[in-house]
């Protein structure tokens, strides 16, 4: 009936490939696509003709899919383009169709974050406008969980399993000498605070783990603050404290704006918040203090995956083939939890145009009235999404994962 | 016979615990001892009669030897004491013996780095001028892998796989954009580049990996930096750079040290090499610029353990056990490596004069000539070490650990 395309876009996570795999499995599966192409580096693959085979990449690569679900990061690599609207820049959405129609592709396939999924709603627009019968579907991925109308996202899960662990395993590091100290974690997150709230579940029931969880939700105050860390510091030697990047006070103002200094060639250098409140605590309390910022390393440790969040981001690149398949245009796939206890959840897809520009914040009943640390709510809602191990092939002590030489040929 | 008691001391590593329970099985697989204790706090345990009966929680905990084996940290707590010199103090060593005596303890076992063998050596000479019968016995551990007259050191395999497996998903994290991009990952080693060199074993076959690795052995020089990654981005869009939180000039100046910036607060901000780094490569060659700190994790991450270093930390606590039952004192447990393909080692004993305050360095013919990477001499030599994941068990999604609260009982 023709041909299809997928394209990767935005920043990386653990699980981008696994719905990629999804999408390429239950493509090929349903026999109803003659080729499954990829374009590279998100739509701009498109825009320049850049795109590569995948159905003979399964053909010919061993255990393809297998060990496309926990490669990290894009097998397509990424991009950040911003679409123009149609009314700006018409030429673009006349190009991208004329492409489609000079590979017979019938659907595509976007698997990013708010920003491609806005490419996915103005080019499904643009296709209800002119009649084009190409079906314009999007999979969901962010390691922040900030998509609406989705319980939660791909890539979330295993991000929270990389916090989570690394919590647990600092909160071990820290807690040996018997003099007082104190180890500020920052954790991305720019405005949404659910990566940092997944530090809860490394507190072991014998008091282990973070004592202080401060997300941008709560409005931040430096004083309270610091009475917070030293009442910590009264019942034990070693706080814990984890943070979001994006805390901010009442009235907006990001703590790690608050500290842009000068080094001695002149540069002005931007400190993160954990930073921040590391000078301020050796500051006002005079104690042993270290902040660590997790960085990078929450969005590509594919080695500790949630194995529920890669087989929930297979499912959801399959579901919207399905749905592509059965017609449904400008959608994204959405999860659904059905119970939690046992957890279960159902698949189904959401018009794009309620989900794209919008964001899902932390409802202020998961955090507690002293915006100090989360609520039982919030420990239900992350508990389930970081079970399970993945199966991960080693070769001479490192994870195994699929080369990208085609992104640079 | 009598009682023997171990104790832990530096700073964290993955392995020590498993060393702890080498000493542990050896211990009690002899049948020699009749009650083992820890000291809790290092040697200050010993000082402020602060001790546990491990006997008893082997006894108690269903299998406390394996969990033990792969929960980081320390389990008998830390210090970080140096002891005085005999002729300044010797009440400290008095005390220690009367100690001894008091608990009938006929052997002492400290797993540490530098400065616990600093210990070893000092409490051995003691114990043989004043004719004391109790045999003391050091059992290596640091992530630097800086001690001499062993081929490794516990700990520094498990901190190299976190290494190796970090640098190798930031590869794939990093190499997605089609722009050019500069990464710059800060490892641990303020003396010694051992565990920056280990990035090295992240490099792919097909080129993705670091492009440049700089160590504290090698005269770091700002210019000739700039140079280099001007060249690797003629190659290549994304240039990956790891280097140790130590590299310095040829003067020894810091690098480090050259950007102490003072912020808005009045505050002296003392950034880290990789964020000198970062400002600089922003400035010079105003390309999009990232540092990463690897911190903590590298010395905590059980979770991403070396089997091979585990199981070597066990052997090196049960051979200082056999030595102290054949009589030997004042010695560290140590490992030869006696072939690299099939990887092989045995295990010995030497005397702690000929180790206590002394430091190994990297070899020069492990480094290139141009300062900026590493040698396959120095491949051939880490590759080993990261091979095999131990069983680690999860439970909720996080890795199963002994508990700590007998540290703060």
């Amino acid at each position: 009936m023709g041909n299809c395309i997928v394209a990767q876009s935005g920043g990386p996570t653990v699980a981008i490939n696994a719905s990629l795999a999804g999408v390429i499995e239950e493509a090929a599966s349903s026999k109803q696509y003659d080729i499954i192409y990829g374009s590279l580096n998100g739509i701009t693959g498109i825009l320049n003709d850049h795109i590569i085979n995948l159905s003979e990449k399964m053909d010919t690569i061993p255990d393809f899919l297998g060990t496309l679900k926990v490669t990290p990061a894009m097998y397509l690599g990424s991009c950040r383009y911003k679409m123009p609207h149609m009314s700006d820049d018409e030429a673009i959405y006349q190009q991208i169709f004329d492409f489609f129609e000079a590979h017979d592709i019938v659907s595509f396939f976007y698997i990013g974050g708010n920003d491609s999924m806005d490419t996915v709603l103005q080019l499904s627009l643009y296709a209800k406008e002119h009649n084009k019968k190409v079906t314009i579907m999007g999979v969901p991925k962010t390691v922040d969980n900030d998509l609406c109308h989705t319980d939660h996202t791909p890539g979330f899960g295993s991000a929270a399993k990389f916090v989570a662990t690394m919590v647990k395993e600092i909160a071990y590091d820290t807690s040996i000498y018997p003099i007082e100290s104190v180890t500020i974690v920052e954790v991305m997150g720019r405005d949404a605070g659910w990566l940092t709230a997944t530090a809860c579940l490394a507190k072991t029931e014998y008091g282990l783990g973070p004592d202080l969880i401060y997300l941008p939700e709560a409005a931040f105050s430096t004083d309270d603050f610091i009475e917070d860390v030293k009442k910590t510091l009264k019942t034990k030697s070693n706080a814990l404290i984890v943070i979001s990047e994006g805390i901010r006070d009442a009235e907006g103002n990001y703590v790690s704006a608050s500290s842009s200094a000068v080094d001695s060639f002149g540069h002005s250098q931007l400190s993160g918040a954990g930073k921040t409140l590391e000078y301020l605590v050796g500051d006002k309390l005079g104690v042993k203090v270290r902040s660590i910022e997790l960085n990078l390393p929450q969005r590509c440790a594919a080695h500790i995956a949630s194995e529920t969040d890669l087989n929930e981001s297979v499912n959801l690149g399959k579901t919207a083939v399905k749905k592509a398949l059965s017609g449904v245009t400008g959608h994204m796939s959405t999860i659904t939890r059905t119970g939690n206890d046992p957890y279960t959840v159902t698949y189904d897809s959401m018009d794009i145009s309620l989900i794209a520009n919008e964001v899902k914040s932390v409802p202020r009943n998961y955090i507690n009235e002293s915006g100090n640390y989360v609520t039982s709510e919030m420990v239900d809602y992350l508990k389930p999404l970081i079970i399970g191990e993945p199966k991960i092939t080693y070769k001479d002590g490192l994870p195994v994962f699929l080369d990208l030489d085609h992104l640079y040929e």
